[in-house]
């Protein structure tokens, strides 16, 4: 057995539960303990979960903070484990009371360095600069009497600082924690930047990242080692839990692999993400079943396959809500998907309501589309109030973009799983999950007449996607270029996109996006009526 | 004549429309000048609007930006008011491309100086660390050969910095550019350290702040100068244009007062702020007319009154929508107010449709009164998108605050104009109003019987808000405690109130607050569906 064992824990932490993550945290040290271990490593803001926010300025919740610091500390040292040395993340306190993101670092029952994140991101969805004070101090532990220097997560993203500090150190290991969220192709970007880092300070670098969905984001894991050399000597899986354990060589000795994770494709790492990000949405809210519209459209059915990953097909309602202008197989469609996935399946009719509508106001065309969108809104808002379940919007990238979409009604829920992805992306991961069910000798969940059909929203007779809308191969080659990467309308036609079609989605696009505009609902709300010092997290166990 | 006589041009500008900003900068240089003046400032970020988030990182607005700046500075020399120093705030860039909260000083045609803002605040409704360098250099100008040291806004409210090394500089001004929002008493406070920093600096200083509505704030101008011993000795009166003019005095020689504007209750102001938030939020939306539901209850009342003063009665469309459950003083005291202010005045009914859905469905008894103010929601965005008009919510703080309101039911809207007043402030402002109307012999908006009458959601028989809630008095000072001061439950008991009721509020409060962020809708998915790079503001006129 080597003279330095190191065990990367990827887990899942949930932010505010502390005593959750506190007792998470002490079962994967007797895990790691236990397969002959000396140092174990935990993500970016272990005891806390992440991204905090604005928590991080609550004198209560540092103190919290502070305590499963110490409950972790003792618990070690009271089991026999106190040898074991334990890095991890958590929300640490300068004397004068500005908030740091730390990792400490325990053996023998106590505290034995802390080490504060010199960069912190500010920016995309970052905004650490808001609630952390910055550290400026290398640190660097001696376990086997081995120097491990520390990083965490941006402090590798940027030229200088902590990393630049520790390359004339004569490392053995840098261990770094991170809390770095999933991006498709990020996985390449992180090994190559890391190898970069390996070979910047002579030292293997164990990268360690948790993996879960808090709010809008989602983490992958995909925890990894590269050696001195920057080659990949162990790697975890993304979207699970996971223990890496690896042999640390001596200095000039030749790294020996440890296990490898069989790679992912993009497909499948994405509609894990999904699936991930909406399991702990409902989970972490304290719930447990969701209710959503089956229109036997493409979107609805892939929202409804993820859910019944997410959470088990029992705890999916599945409700179909046909109109005058629904076609028959679009009610067949969906009572199939429900019977695939076992999700508990409904039939609500809307003529009723609409025509109660229709017959007491006066209403523009728009206007009264608007009104079949809104009262199957207000269905599932209703079975949601009933039954305690959360509603799911299930509408994709490619609509909401173009601002086909009803405020107040298809875009009601609580979670909109596959907002992120567009139109196409919608049909690849249908596919591919139709065919990961086959290669397991599965029912496949989505009806394959849900893939093939034309889309349509049936708000008008015979209405088709495409009696307004390019083809959607184009209008998301389109959306992506001008939504994604800001590209002007000079740009598009420089790349020969035809200036019809340019001119159509991009006005579409400006339309849609005033139209946010003018309901931009809730947080502002929120914001303004519960104090202006409050950006808190959205799911958060954390009560005062 | 003095030989340096200055000019503060309190103005509204509007976020991304730098034509109209320059226009109007243009204007207020031309009627300074015609007062005598030798120069000119403006408020913090006035070629841009203010504030401006993630705009400021696009390259073709800071392209904008600088575009205002030479076009000003060209026009006012072409028009022979070239030796008019004019100091206004832009958005200024580094040769490294990183943006910069400037101050500007035009003089003969060109830029003379520039300042960057040193301290960029970071906490509550501000992210400029996220934005914004920060300046290292102090700047000091010299009109009519006297020193004239340049601050922004928040450098002021920090100890070192700019002010520290502009204090041996023996200034005779000190010109500080503000952006600074409207909070209830913070005037008192912003004229106590201006003086503390004149004091010093050893030298007059004049405090210039926007006013308007931008989003979630509003900008109060109030704008002022104190002289080098800290006494006011001009300022202009709060959300309207304003130009103060003053002569500064030679060192030694006493301050001589200009205008003092009559001093405002904080009725009047918190009154007139509501007003502004709400125009502002309409206009600067592109849009004219306003449609809300009239229930005859006060909070509807005080909507609908501030509602006429932004935009006038004639823009206002009043619904009231009685149900089975409505009383029939609530439908007259609707009338009587939509007559008062001049309103369009509708009934529609809604228990046709609200029928509709409780023969359809099997509906919990709280699932059953949402349908009722879903129904009224679904009412008002049907006239919203028939007649192309913004639909405002009529929710107060101790509601909002307690969790009753129904999501996608009387929370629907664009803007919710008194979602920051609570219970208690509602009634205030709406006696202020009509007592404000009949010092002017008016008519009184609000009806008394509105003001008076027990407070209900006529959402079951014989409804009131005391069968569950405390007295509104009471609510609000426990309301004020918890969520504004953060004070806990031990806190709570310590300051003498009942136990009951403490347990009652707080479980009420938290109950709340895990529901809204159940369904916390529009900006995360806008941010996730959009790219995550742009944090951007609500209403803008910027288009690529």
């Amino acid at each position: 057995m080597s003279d330095l064992r190191i065990a990367l824990a990827q887990i899942n932490t949930c932010v505010g539960d502390i005593a959750g993550n506190t007792a998470l945290i002490l079962d994967r040290c007797r895990a790691a303990h236990a397969l002959g271990a000396h140092v174990v490593a935990f993500p970016e803001m272990t005891t806390t979960g992440y991204p905090i926010e604005d928590l991080a300025l609550r004198e209560s919740f540092q103190r919290a903070a502070a305590g499963a610091v110490s409950t972790i500390a003792e618990a070690l040292a009271d089991e026999g484990l106190g040898e074991l040395m334990v890095i991890l993340g958590t929300l640490g306190v300068s004397e004068g009371g500005m908030p740091f993101n730390q990792a400490v670092v325990l053996s023998g029952g106590e505290v034995v360095a802390r080490y504060n994140k010199h960069h912190l991101p500010n920016y995309g969805v970052f905004d650490e600069r808001r609630i952390f004070a910055a550290g400026e101090d290398a640190c660097v532990v001696s376990p086997a009497s081995s120097p491990v220097g520390l990083a965490i997560c941006e402090d590798i993203w940027q030229d200088g600082g902590t990393v630049a500090a520790l390359s004339g150190r004569d490392l053995r290991l840098l261990v770094v924690l991170n809390g770095s969220p999933f991006e498709e192709g990020k996985g390449h970007t992180r090994v190559e930047l890391a190898a970069r880092r390996a070979r910047e300070v002579g030292a293997p670098l164990a990268y360690v990242n948790m993996w879960g969905g808090q709010d809008d984001l989602v983490f992958d894991g995909h925890s990894f080692i590269v050696s001195a050399e920057g080659e990949v000597v162990a790697s975890a899986p993304g979207f699970t839990d996971a223990m890496i354990v690896w042999d640390v060589p001596e200095a000039g000795v030749p790294a020996e692999p440890s296990g490898i994770a069989p790679s992912e494709s993009l497909d499948e790492q994405t509609y894990w993400a999904c699936v991930t990000g909406l399991r702990d949405y409902v989970r972490k809210s304290g719930m447990s079943k969701v209710v959503l519209g089956l229109s036997g459209g493409i979107d609805s059915a892939l929202v409804a396959a993820i859910a019944a990953d997410a959470l088990g097909g029992e705890n999916v309602i599945g409700v179909s809500m046909p109109s005058r202008y629904s076609s028959p197989h679009s009610r067949d469609d969906a009572m199939d998907l429900a019977h695939r996935i076992g999700a508990d399946y409904r039939v609500q009719h809307i003529m009723p309501m609409v025509e109660a509508f229709e017959q007491q106001m006066e209403l523009s065309a728009v206007a009264a589309e608007n009104i079949q969108a809104r009262v199957r809104g207000m269905i599932l808002m209703g079975i949601s109030n009933s039954e305690g379940v959360f509603t799911l919007a299930t509408g994709n990238k490619s609509e909401l973009a173009v601002g086909y979409s009803t405020v107040y009604g298809d875009a009601v829920g609580a979670f909109a799983p596959i907002k992120d992805l567009d139109k196409t992306r919608v049909w690849e991961l249908s596919r591919w999950r139709n065919a990961f069910a086959r290669s397991r000798g599965e029912v496949e969940p989505i009806p394959q007449s849900s893939i093939d059909k034309e889309p349509s929203a049936e708000l008008r007779p015979d209405q088709r996607d495409s009696d307004s809308l390019p083809d959607y191969a184009l209008l998301d080659q389109v959306l992506d270029a001008y939504v994604e990467h800001a590209e002007g309308r000079e740009e598009l036609l420089a790349r020969g996109f035809d200036a019809a079609v340019v001119d159509k989605v991009l006005a579409l696009v400006d339309r849609a996006e005033w139209k946010r505009r003018q309901y931009p609902p809730g947080p502002k709300v929120t914001a303004l009526a519960f104090g202006r010092d409050r950006r808190l997290p959205i799911t958060s166990r954390w009560v005062e």
